[in-house]
């Protein structure tokens, strides 16, 4: 496929200065663009890279130099190049119809337009919307609904009852529905807590690479609109994500946390149960948070410390053997003192 | 399904107030209680929900005041809404007999009872007791054996020799019996040690979704009987680990490390290899463990501690800057002494 | 499968004393060996071992004293005992030919001695080279190359335009070539970035259970030849990962960083975006670097600084109550110096 550079101009709502004829074949980044890529440039540093590039046109911000090459002309270089990467992007789940290996329940709904690869399971009641695009091997439990456009790659497991949104992703390996880890004490032994709620995934949310996320104990699960989860996190039963967060690999939050609108979580990150965490949080890689964090701002450290203060904590531990010294030198002027006496 | 109160009173072997015929269509949390709903108390807090609840009914402890609603009177509430909860819960895996997409080796020996469901794989030499229902696209490899009313949820693979007890949960994309990780090196190269023990998991374990736990090397990797292992947990070779024990998502235990009986292991947990932790063990979320804990405690901190320890620890970094400023008023305070001499 | 210990002589080029036609079954750990077993003893404790276990036979460093049963000689028992222990390694993916369960499009290119278990999925231009084996319900997409002898255990995720060398070894549940955590920001919400680069896996490399490796947002992502990764880790778009490094469980490393050559990284180790780390450096378990590391050696905490200055560091909290006692006692005694003027 390719696009010249008048139509992509029109598809960004950009203006174009150059040759508004040249053919774009791809997107590429500033070291490896070849003839026929497009590549952006958001800083002086890559406006420099994007004169020497092999690249055919280039992205500019408004008021940038130009760099001797056609170019589109918009406010945000980079949104406008994801944009237009997704023009090029194949479509990994490109296919038609239901594949004759998929078992289908006989009552399950199915949309115009769904893909649905070979070896798919859907069991009974399950509501497949307009366009959804189901991978190979992928399952699909009792009464789930997957909304209009969402895309599930080969290999997840949606179990019953989950109910998905429009244009969701869900990637391979993802677990939604899992029973969560819930038990009662009987003398030493551990009886189940039977998992009885479900998981709701909102609207343009992504679940990543083997993630799992519990159904919920009693009521349900919930993932909010626009939030994307990265791959390996475990959300635990009873959860609640806001809207538009971001869950960096590895990162948990255990049973019955709320968790705010823009919350940001880094890699590793280990949220406890029962917590609240306010609207527009960021939490730094590898933190464990262990209380209620409602203010606004930057959190890291284990336990979980607005920024300010992790960082006073830190530089703490690293003038302690200073504060040794210092000590040392009092107490031997101490007792040149004492001696005198 | 419904139950009446008074038939629960019977199952739980309790005392019932109220209205007995009370018809029970299933059970909540206390604020999303519905008419037919029992709902449970375990303290005051609890009591005041459930008096203004919608449910019908109550479980309450054997000495707390009524809720004006018909009641089932227990010793322990939890545990008795546990019970009736499993009456409840929807079978995930229901369905008969073993689907035709299914592969199963000639000599696959299948007891009564049993249910296997789409695309799921058995190996030559497997045994599959009675009761045991196989969710689909599960995979178990050559001389598995799986125990009376087990049950394997969709997209688990049982790997070569496992050995699996009774009443065991195996949830969605765990993995027992991969190969662990054994190297021997032969100058910059890994050569992999070969990976010729198996897995042995004993009755009423619980494993989590996408959990892990590799063969023994040469013995077995062992999980002891009525052991839960939540989700995205890694079990390395030839670790034993006890009976009654709770491991949270997303920690490991590396090779050979022997853990004791009803050990509690927190979230994202790290425990090195070849360590052993005794009985009755409880460690703390994001813990590091790299050496033998025998005495029975709380523990936690990286490296872990026992708790009163970490506590103080933790307690000093954050007195750091106060030693700093009763150090500097020394230092003032010295500075007039010695010029006075 | 037996061999005499003259045919093992033969095979490790090493000499041997004692019984040549000494059959061996197979090979054991020294506290569980048995008759026709072949042990191996690296150090004085584990030849005591030897001379009172039920083994056959010993693999013995080269200037050791005997312990009494017939040995073979080798500069490295270690390394010896693996390369013994492989032959007697079960074939986990042994089988003929291509299951006719299996679905491969049209254009696959299967080389000679392939073997594909049931419920395989292969997609349209995937090329599989000589004796590669693959594992019942692995999905391979469009466009893969899985070089020689490699072996992919059941239920991995190969997605599309993923390039595998030779003799590599795929456990269950990886994920490769998932779509990485890359978005814009556009007001509240994140576009994503789509992800237009591939995984490059080298030769000799194996990848643990569960692990996923993100493709590349534009050029690929790249583990180097004999590299090895543990289970459940993450490798995020655009890494590269040197030569024979060790990746032990349940670390990650973000986006676009860039690992030399025989770098090991401990258990739950956290390594951020576009940080470099060189060559023949060791990261401790559960550190996390947020910076590069370019000096050869061993760092670890978080975040990660040498070992020395970590061990500094941390006497350095143990000591605080410790100058906490000082400064206390040094306030005391400066009082009384004032009370005497």
């Amino acid at each position: 496929m390719t696009r010249t550079l008048s139509d992509l101009a029109q598809f960004l709502e950009a203006d174009f200065e150059g040759d508004g004829e040249q053919i774009i074949s791809g997107v590429a980044g500033l070291e490896n663009g070849e003839p026929g890529h497009l590549v952006f440039v958001e800083n002086e540093k890559a406006r420099l890279l994007a004169e020497k590039s092999r690249a055919s046109a280039v992205i500019l911000p408004l008021e940038a130099p130009g760099v001797g090459k056609p170019a589109l002309r918009v406010k945000n270089p980079r949104l406008a190049f994801a944009r237009v990467a997704g023009l090029f992007a194949p479509d990994h789940l490109e296919g038609e119809g239901v594949h004759p290996t998929a078992i289908l329940a006989d009552d399950v709904q199915i949309g115009s337009g769904v893909v649905i690869h070979p070896q798919v399971v859907v069991e009974k009641g399950a509501i497949i919307e307009d366009n959804v695009k189901i991978g190979a091997q992928v399952f699909i439990g009792k009464n789930c609904k997957i909304g209009e456009n969402t895309r599930i790659y080969p290999g997840a497991r949606i179990l019953a009852d989950t109910i998905i949104g429009r244009r969701v992703l869900i990637q391979s390996g993802a677990v939604l529905g899992s029973e969560g880890f819930g038990f009662v004490q009987e003398e030493e032994a551990h009886l189940r807590m039977p998992q009885l709620g479900r998981v709701i995934i909102e609207d343009d949310v992504e679940i990543g690479a083997n993630t799992v996320i519990d159904r919920g104990a009693l009521g349900p699960t919930k993932i909010g609109q626009g939030s994307k989860i990265d791959s390996k996190v475990i959300i635990s039963h009873n959860v609640s994500l806001g809207k538009h967060c971001l869950v960096v690999s590895q990162s948990g939050i255990a049973g019955s946390s709320k968790i705010g609108d823009r919350v940001k979580l880094g890699g590793q990150v280990g949220i406890t149960d029962h917590v609240e965490i306010g609207d527009d949080i960021m939490i730094g890689a590898k933190s464990g948070v262990s209380k209620d964090l409602l203010e606004p701002g930057i959190y890291f450290g284990i336990p979980a410390v607005p920024a300010r203060k992790a960082f006073r904590l830190q530089g703490g531990i690293r003038s302690i053997e200073q504060l040794r010294d210092r000590l040392k030198k009092l107490e031997a002027r101490i007792k040149i003192l004492e001696k005198k006496e």
